[in-house]
């Protein structure tokens, strides 16, 4: 099976002038384009509030984001932005609005001659959600000659009861096979790598189970504070924010049993299998904290609370650490340790399988002989790739260990890496649902964090530019977090 | 435990003269003395037939040895032979020549106020080894007031008799805690490494059986011929010269059991398992070869029978490639296969492990996502070093798999690796066994291939420059011979 080349079709974005149009999906667009990845024809509808831009003011927007975006071609761009982009306001979404939308789409597919196929991408806040696709469904745009797809972006709620009504209004319009809600974690190579170093290598694979691995840790640290998204976040944190979505999907990939085919359903049926075999999370595997004045990379920041936006008494959560029990037979006993959070030393997004060590440290005798745990670092950031770290002989005598690091990094080996959302977007557009969240995936994630969520958690202060609260090192019980 | 520091000895080469005592011990003794590794008090005395070479004349054959060895450091060469180097003739080996020797030995000892610690380096043709040890002997110079030490090089044996024969002449004098039977492969760094790389690290040794691998070859090969070893080599031959020893001696490391302790004998009682659980070698399992002539790297090279030394019709075989089995727990229905042969394409020592498939080729609806075994590579030749070979996903689209090879060459990661004999010798000078092979590894060694020895294999006759006869390709039977 050949990558199918994508079909003619519309790609409509709710919310066409916003942040993530702007930094994201008008440069992967045009990449994909670029590279001759979007079939035939692929028209692009930009749809926002305004009333006043039109087709030409929208695509000079767009050429403007274009010139700020980093790693697109400069050659090709003013054709494309006024051959394939246009604009229509949807107004403050009434019913009539969305009936101009509707005739505006079928005008466009009637003047490119496109089949009917839709991709309707929302790039909206969550409280636009509902009423959009409300909107679309009432206005006949959930389905047409064609195929609908409808793109959800995170949050998918902030509980399991919001991500149920979220769901059942998307479901009232849209078949599941029609929906792909983003997490452009899963965009990332490594991440899709992992699921082929797994499962196409038995040296891994017959490794990947409780008598072998000692402890599975997940890590998304962030540099930045809470910056200019206070407002959205102060009423998120970072169980919401991050743990629910990119954190626990990862849980997922790793923890997940072989597919029966490498095939969107098959893939998503085992990560929700993993979901329902994590037992409830204890209070004592729960750390969170929240980030005071420090300093990051000489500078000094300040603490969350002085950030503008943020509640004076706020108990937001910018850091989190949660001890997992995948309570399977591949897994009992292998704690998986899921930790983000803002205002640490450094950017990395790394997934550590630490395994177990040897049962007799043979080489004792010798000085320099002492044993550590192998480990396999899966990188996502800053640097995609992986590392093996195990121990050789360091050469000549005395007779000593040394632990030795096989590492591969995407960047050194390929010349171009391929932007998460080019890939996702790809995948929507020939209708690949193996990257995308399914809802019960999404409800079952809930299920899990919301029990968390609802109780009195302590939330403990640590100055910016540390590791977060101390109290997060006592989940660990083989060892330390992983060396970064 | 530190490395213990060798106590002061002398240092005694039969066959002092020789190309072995030119080419390797000397600058292997030089080297370790300029690092300050032999201890306080290090003579050698180099002991051969000629009745007109004296210390001073030794010092200069030994000064212009220094000069033509490479990597060996150029100062204080003068001052260490003329410091440390004698020399003393055993004529034609009578008791009172012995007698003589015992004399000088006695006479250095004083003169340099030496403990009798005494290291006897058979560094000589076989015929010679049985009358030295006798000599030896009976001149009361296997014990003394320190420790006596006897180097002995290969060939021990040309068949298990022969080899049961020398030990016992051995054995006559000398305990066998006092003998070391030298194999240099055994020095090597990645050869030590392969022990720590199986039992220091979990990954690995978890992996290490029938159920994860699939086969294990073994390769030595050589670019050159003959040379001027016909006279020896066309009555021993590839199986007595390579396989019995070196190849053999590999196998047990890979094969065998993790040890009771890091200690010589606990090794070795695991290596003479391995050498006991091998199942008779079938017939089938044998493939002989001779070289005719052929090119390498571009130039005609003579056939064997054309090289001089060699006699007319000589049906030595130049060429060995063999299947054993090794019926144990661990290892039933893994076959290991040995290959070594002169005029090869390239000069290349490696041990490959090959994993077994994955049961399912999960990947295998796209294209280009047909697996491959997983591999790892020892390499000893030319550059010291492993490799891992898994598969990965190739980025972007269409989803494809391609073979990536994480590799390790002790070269590129340390500055100067020892040379084997350097690391051997030390080992001796300290007392340490675990390098050396055992009386009775070496008879369990013949036994599996003296009645190999003893059948009339046919010889396939292969070009010079060719991997060998192909009727060798059929014993592998997962696959190809390890690509180099």
């Amino acid at each position: 099976m050949n990558l199918p080349q994508p079909e003619p079709s519309l790609f409509v974005v709710m919310g066409g002038t916003g942040d993530l149009m702007e930094r994201k999906l008008l440069p992967a667009l045009f990449h994909l384009s670029n590279e001759g990845l979007l079939g035939k024809e692929c028209q692009i509808l930009g749809v926002s509030r305004s009333k006043t831009m039109n087709d030409e003011s929208f695509r000079a927007w767009a050429l403007d984001a274009l010139d700020k975006a980093e790693g697109v071609e400069r050659t090709g761009r003013g054709t494309w932005c006024s051959g394939c982009l246009h604009f229509q306001s949807i107004g403050s979404g009434t019913p009539a609005d969305f009936e101009a939308l509707a005739q505006r789409i079928r005008d466009l597919e009637a003047m490119y001659g496109l089949p009917g196929n839709r991709t309707f991408y929302l790039a909206l806040p969550p409280r636009a959600f509902v009423p959009t696709v409300s909107g679309l469904g009432a206005a006949g745009l959930d389905s047409s000659r064609g195929w609908t797809r409808l793109v959800v972006e995170k949050p998918v709620g902030r509980d399991l009861e919001s991500a149920r009504v979220l769901n059942a209004a998307i479901h009232q319009h849209f078949d599941e096979s029609q929906v792909y809600r983003i997490d452009h974690y899963l965009g990332k190579e490594t991440v899709q790598n992992l699921l082929v170093i797994r499962f196409a290598n038995p040296i891994f694979e017959s490794l990947w189970n409780r008598d072998r691995i000692s402890s599975v840790q997940i890590t998304v640290a962030e540099e930045l504070g809470v910056g200019d998204r206070a407002g959205y976040y102060d009423n998120s944190g970072a169980v919401r924010d991050m743990i629910q979505n990119h954190l626990t999907q990862l849980l997922a990939l790793v923890a997940m049993e072989v597919p029966v085919r490498f095939e969107a359903d098959a893939i998503r049926d085992e990560k929700v299998k993993v979901l329902r075999a994590v037992a409830p999370i204890g209070e004592t595997d729960v750390v969170l904290g929240q980030y005071g004045g420090g300093e990051i990379d000489g500078r000094r920041v300040p603490g969350y609370l002085q950030e503008e936006g943020v509640a004076p008494q706020s108990r937001t959560e910018t850091y989190a650490a949660i001890k997992l029990h995948v309570d399977n037979w591949r897994w009992q006993g292998v704690p998986f340790l899921l930790r983000t959070g803002k205002r640490l030393p450094k950017r990395t997004t790394h997934i550590m399988v630490r395994f177990r060590r040897a049962p007799v440290s043979l080489f004792e005798p010798y000085e320099a002989c002492r044993l550590h745990n192998n480990e396999f670092m899966v990188w996502l950031q800053p640097d995609e790739g992986f590392d093996l770290r195990f121990e050789i002989k360091r050469p000549g005598e005395p007779f000593a260990l040394t632990t030795h690091t096989l590492d591969f990094r995407y960047g050194e080996a390929y010349a171009r890496l391929s932007d998460a959302y080019e890939t996702l977007l790809l995948d929507v557009l020939i209708g690949d649902q193996t990257l995308f969240v399914r809802a019960d995936e999404v409800e079952a994630a809930w299920g899990l964090y919301t029990p968390v969520l609802e109780r009195e958690h302590e939330v403990h202060l640590y100055p910016a530019g540390s590791w977060g609260p101390d109290q997060a090192d006592s989940l660990v019980t083989d060892g330390q977090w992983a060396a970064v």
